[in-house]
């Protein structure tokens, strides 16, 4: 935390949790037969409604994605940097909502949450769920908050699929959907990085199937080397190079394996920080979730037949040096509604960040972001 | 093994064992008293002894580079398609030597061998072995075999490293070093790689810091998740989406964290194949000669004055889609070389296989590696 909140800060915000008893179909075939999502919201909405902005969240974020819990916090939201007053998504214009998705553990209703039929936490039973389970998870949530249509959904990587499957699946509740960092559908690469992160948990002793919670143990080995290799993935050789580079923790080399370069500490820290605080279950949730996204599939591998089920317009943002989604995929994302003569605008934003680029507001995607979004706020009676 | 020997082959081989009784220094201050190194030969060596070829293997390399065992055997060498009767590096006209190196698990002295001061394996206690010793054991080698000087010493990946430090640490006893898909120094980002793969070992409750051999335990879910993510950095994002794609085992989604994709059950085979014959502690050690291989380092991180060393003549070849070792690392390389007044060939090869592609011809590869090697045998005596 600063000495005093920043004057661009959101400032204090405080999660809530909404009950759904709703049952909820999920595209495995199963049903959740009633889920809480824990819910933040910055600005305010306005008489009409017209001004509420969704933001959907990546792999291993949540919903506080701006403004702090308390002055103890150390850091805000994960994406205060694009959230706040004069920010690209302007809260003194805008609704935010920004919730943790189902499945996830941060308070929404996932592996770690009590399964009804059982007394005990769901754990491995907890249903596989999908990026379109989501949006209509997020589609009730729009009910419970009385937004018929959202001014914008607006998400990066695994954000971005939701806020095009916003587009496809209720094509008349958005008029806007921000695709930053995203990919219409991961590469055999992808998933394959994605089955070494679910292998390093599955294989590690402490998972026991999943139901490690029942047996009082963690699989953090395996968390820790599923965050290690995600990250690598996050960031980009040259920005890697330009942080650590060959830099030794010590002045020479002590030939043997503890971790002799930067760069090792730093993963490893990065790794076994992430272990303690995040679900094993849900990890493996989130990126099945990544691996079957693929809104062509229906379509009989048609992206362009897709995406001309949508009505609203686009932002499509890439980053130069994203080698986990790169710009030739968001290029195939826009051709596909060109094809399908959709409305959208499109930038390569040159970045040295790799994936990480879309967290990290540069001149010109922050010049970009705040233009489209200041045609988004025109729109809406203020 | 194909039905009949192919005529291209260099047919049945065997392996020797060579013993060396003269201590050998290493980078790391500790010395080993007496070492075995496994070697493999091809062709003959001519009455100077000048028609000698070197071949310097990769992480997971061994001796066996090419021709058969035996007729059971269902592969031949791994070098095969390069090594051979009317093959770049011709059995015809050259003697060709290839070894298993100091700390490798296929025969030469490394972890699995019995440490004389304790009479168990050496185990985690194997010294760290570098690039720099792979060529001082290798020096000794060509002594024993009467081999003043190399025609050429070839290899591809760390094999191009021992190549390169071949021409810096003995200028004098090679007359070419052919350097393929190689680096003169490991980026943070494949050092992070490394990390992974090494932490996935060293975080395996099987590996009993190293000394699971005496626990009769093998960390095969640590090497297994190594190979993986290793093979994921050896092949291109194409070339996995050619191979794959998207591709199911089955016909629809199971909505489950079992192989769906066949790009998952590919990588898994994989990696369990390996982790099966290969040796923890020397995954760990290769890893670690990769990490520490720097020749510039000495030279207050110049490599231009490094390469000033050097007087033999050198090959550089780098493949469009390798993203391990990318063609600009072998670009520097050959800049240095320039800088440093040495006689270069360069060619970047366009194939799609990624970091492998150095074991797969192509056209051009071939041709480009022929005519060189034509070249380095039309100035030996034959």
């Amino acid at each position: 935390m600063p000495d005093s909140l920043p004057p661009d800060s959101v400032g204090l915000v405080e999660p809530q949790t909404l009950h759904f008893d709703e049952p909820l179909a999920l595209a495995s075939g199963q049903t959740l037969p009633h889920y809480d999502l824990v819910v933040e919201t910055y600005g305010t909405l306005n008489a009409d409604r017209s001004n509420a902005v969704l933001i959907c969240h990546a792999l291993s974020g949540h919903h506080h994605a701006a403004g702090y819990h308390s002055l103890d916090e150390r850091k805000p939201g994960w994406w205060d940097r694009c959230i706040g007053p004069g920010k690209p998504i302007d809260t003194n214009r805008f609704f935010v909502v920004s919730l943790n998705n189902l499945g996830g553990c941060h308070g929404s209703t996932g592996p770690t949450s009590t399964n009804p039929d059982t007394g005990h936490c769901y754990g491995p039973d907890f249903p596989v769920v999908t990026v379109k389970d989501w949006v209509n998870s997020q589609a009730h949530l729009a009910d419970r908050l009385g937004i018929k249509q959202w001014a914008a959904v607006v998400g990066g990587s695994l954000g971005g699929m939701q806020a095009l499957q916003w587009s496809l699946s209720y094509p008349d509740r958005l008029r806007h959907a921000v695709v930053i960092a995203s990919t219409p559908r991961l590469t055999a690469q992808n998933i394959a990085f994605n089955e070494v992160a679910r292998k390093a948990i599955t294989s590690d002793p402490e998972f026991f199937d999943g139901r490690y919670a029942d047996h009082n143990a963690t699989p953090r080995r395996g968390l820790m080397l599923a965050r290690m290799v995600g990250h690598i993935t996050y960031l980009s050789d040259a920005s890697m190079g330009e942080k650590f580079g060959r830099e030794l923790r010590e002045e020479a080399y002590k030939f043997g394996y503890d971790a002799e370069f930067q760069v090792e500490s730093y993963l490893r820290y990065q790794g076994e920080r992430f272990s303690e605080t995040f679900d094993a279950n849900t990890y493996l949730l989130m990126t099945r979730a990544l691996d079957y996204f693929d809104p062509a599939y229906d379509y009989d591998n048609n992206l362009a037949a897709a995406m001309s089920q949508a009505r609203c317009e686009f932002l499509v943002l890439s980053f130069s040096t994203d080698w986990r989604f790169t710009p030739a995929r968001s290029e195939e994302l826009v051709n596909a509604m060109i094809a399908a003569r959709r409305k959208v605008s499109y930038a390569e934003i040159d970045a040295p960040w790799g994936h990480d680029a879309f967290l990290i507001p540069t001149p010109r995607y922050e010049d970009i972001f705040t233009a489209y979004m200041d045609r988004v706020a025109r729109e809406v009676q203020q």
